[in-house]
């Protein structure tokens, strides 16, 4: 039974950005040779999120629609008075800082349709940082 | 110090219904025999969530309203073109894919008043597959 | 490897309430001596939720705004022919039970703009109780 504590490092390159981290947490499961436990992905950032969903083009269009009919840009947001982004730190309110996922046989335990993504509220930034708990064997 | 990856097959009988979980995860943390510990219950879908709050009729009925009232069934949405269940990703994407619940004395160390449920967002559907992983001792 | 279940109390004093864990969840760890691992804090209620983002005044005052916005004190909700709170289910329906953060060098592994809240949504209450779980070494 092992912990590992890794980071990973992503950049964005738009204000609103959704970025797939599938490939690289699998990379990184297989190569730490865990078989079975869970990986918890944590944005240490208040405005980005971690999410999983479906990776198709015209809902990835919905989701940055939906988020930005109900919490627009500029709304008299009291924030907005000391650093002009609230309207970021709401979306990543409203859809959290993490996700713990399985890891079953070597590999993330999602269905067939599912991706975990990070997006982007307040990019571009070159210094996202995700931090990465492995707990398996 | 074990980690046990588990799944539990579950059908829906509607386009959306709210599914109790509570009593399989107190058996199966039961046959187990694990103490202490935390549980994760993870929907391989991306169009169902996992949430925990009151099971009351009147409740349960308010989940659902305020959900079909801010993502309606139909509204333009671009995945409708491809799939036509573009709301109930919205609804899974809001809510979530999975809860980490901790395990106390043998048991779901739950509020008097929470259950833990999956909500279905786009059946019926036979094969909901959900992934649940213990960890503990 | 350990596994280390703890309950914190916490009292509130306004229907609804932020308030800042992050100082007692670090001491928490600190007293016993996990340097690296996840900490899961779970809400025992379900009318409360964990979030993480930044603590900045006017920032707080618009989580709550947009959650009065969208989810407004009376609204015809079924619940409120039972315990008149179904607005505060409501709230923390939408943002979930619990958050699992890293612990890395003996800290929560936070970034510099976040910290870790309960928000009452239902107070002033006298015996809120969290669930925390550490898994680590």
């Amino acid at each position: 039974m092992l912990v590992i504590n890794k980071s990973l490092k992503i950049h964005s390159d738009s204000k609103f950005q959704i970025i797939d981290l599938t490939n690289s947490l699998n990379n990184l499961v297989s190569t730490l040779k865990i078989a079975n436990g869970t990986i918890n992905i944590f944005s240490k950032h208040s405005t980005g999120s971690i999410v999983i969903n479906e990776k198709e083009s015209g809902l990835l269009k919905d989701f940055e629609n939906i988020l930005n009919e109900y919490i627009p840009g500029k709304n008299g947001y009291n924030h907005d008075s000391i650093d002009d982004n609230a309207a970021s730190h709401l979306k990543a309110f409203l859809l959290g800082s993490s996700e713990t996922i399985p890891i079953v046989d070597g590999k993330l335990d999602l269905g067939t349709w599912q991706s975990v993504f990070f997006i982007e509220f307040d990019g571009p930034r070159q210094n996202r940082i995700l931090s990465l708990t492995i707990i398996g064997e």
